[in-house]
């Protein structure tokens, strides 16, 4: 099969690097619209070749659109619209965004709609890329598939195929459902994770103390902050209304510490912690 | 050299198995209020032999305290109390303990304050008891000395031995700044963690999508909501002041991201996560 991956960075340079030594991909055809990222991506030989957009979607038979989410909503309607103008109809095309609801909202009624598998891979690291792209990335996490009712059953087999090749367990999931999860556990950590960096910047001029007294625990607090504004201010705009919420519930989480460390009132805090320790019987 | 260990957790512990293995240490005397936690140290071989709180005292050479602040801040001056009854004036007493300020103070006026010497060795992880100790634990990581000025020259020497032997890298420091500082690197990400885990466990009812969802970036950022409230009850009340003042910068950051998403202004988050991005250049 012939893959074409739309942005050659931690997400789709990884998926071609998987793809292709596994065997699912015989040929992978790369676009890349940042000219030093291409020509990195190409020397790393994350593709076999780098083409124009409209080149790749019609010569490939499966596109992944592996861009931020405003530049893949975008992107999806015209990748549908290059499919609808071909004969056979047999091309699929999957996303790989961190939020479903716009992305199936914008082609909810066209033609080719059935061609698109809406997915969410939950696997990344805070670095970005074709640099950032490795080999095993995907390997045991979960995969999400948003609205599977309104692809072709052909596109979703052969998706649910690629995934089970990157080792993914698939979860299915309504997409406005997945923006809600996944503002809870996905978004709101990016977003204290900016405002945690924030603070330690803002209040700690010096950045040698910074580097000589980060213990272990605050480095993985913090790592996240390192992630790029080009994937996660459309992810915070899109998701908004559910971000929003989550966001409120936590400023009262931390009012409440605030209160009872201000009142000194210990069984406060340590009730408040106790109840923060069941994350335990959840997360490894 | 005979070290006794009083509190065989994860600091302790790791500091006996490294102590003993590397030569510091002929013999590792340990005390242990906890029934389940001492029998368990002594089979795991934390420690050569278990005693009474005084008796350890009295036939140890250097005294390591690794107890959780507020009982740390009890016991420091019983044991100097031990060895000012002594003739010879040559033990040593060290302490493990996050907060500087208020254990350095409790014991200024001691008349064998000299052989104390206050350190923070700043190493550890999410868990507690002699199940967490580890070999290598403090490898490579920071360890700060506060008020050294008020230790005895030879105390002094000896204790950095003993962290050199852990190989740490010593930082030295006046315990005021020390609680300032670690305020801002150290105990303000354990809030924020706490915190996050509160928020998703109220939102998301159903642990089952925390686990399918939760990737490697939310599990890293609310890992240290698994510590222990044994630990950070003290560290948050003794430190408040300068917990309290980090808290509230952060709260300020969060609403400038709060605001910024509300009224969906894409160039202001872009501008926040850029300066949260600054972290890179600190952290690894």
């Amino acid at each position: 099969m012939i893959v074409g991956v739309i942005g050659l960075g931690l997400i789709g340079g990884s998926m071609a690097i998987d793809l292709k030594r596994r065997g699912f991909a015989e040929r992978i055809l790369g676009v890349e619209s940042d000219p030093v990222n291409a020509t990195a991506a190409l020397k790393m030989g994350l593709c076999d070749e780098l083409l124009p957009f409209e080149d790749c979607v019609k010569r490939s038979d499966l596109v992944v659109i592996a861009v931020p989410v405003g530049a893949a909503v975008r992107m999806l309607p015209q990748v549908l619209d290059i499919f609808s103008e071909e004969e056979k109809g047999s091309k699929i095309v999957i996303d790989t965004c961190s939020t479903k609801s716009q992305i199936t909202r914008v082609v909810h009624y066209h033609k080719s709609r059935g061609r698109f598998v809406a997915t969410h891979p939950m696997a990344g690291t805070e670095y970005s890329g074709p640099w950032a792209a490795m080999p095993n990335l995907f390997d045991g996490r979960a995969c999400i598939f948003a609205n599977t009712e309104e692809s072709d059953p052909d596109a979703l087999d052969t998706v649910e195929r690629l995934y089970d090749v990157l080792n993914m367990r698939p979860i299915y999931m309504n997409a406005d459902n997945h923006d809600v999860h996944t503002a809870y556990v996905s978004h709101i950590s990016h977003v204290t994770s900016f405002a945690l960096a924030l603070t330690v910047l803002d209040k700690e001029r010096d950045e040698k103390h910074i580097f000589d007294l980060a213990s272990g625990g605050f480095s993985s607090t913090v790592r996240l902050a390192k992630s790029s504004s080009d994937m996660w201010v459309p992810i915070l705009t899109q998701n908004r209304e559910n971000v929003l919420r989550v966001i409120d519930t936590y400023l009262e989480k931390m009012k409440d510490f605030r209160d009872a460390i201000d009142v000194r009132d210990e069984e406060k805090i340590e009730d408040l912690i106790h109840q923060a320790n069941r994350i335990k019987k959840i997360i490894r």
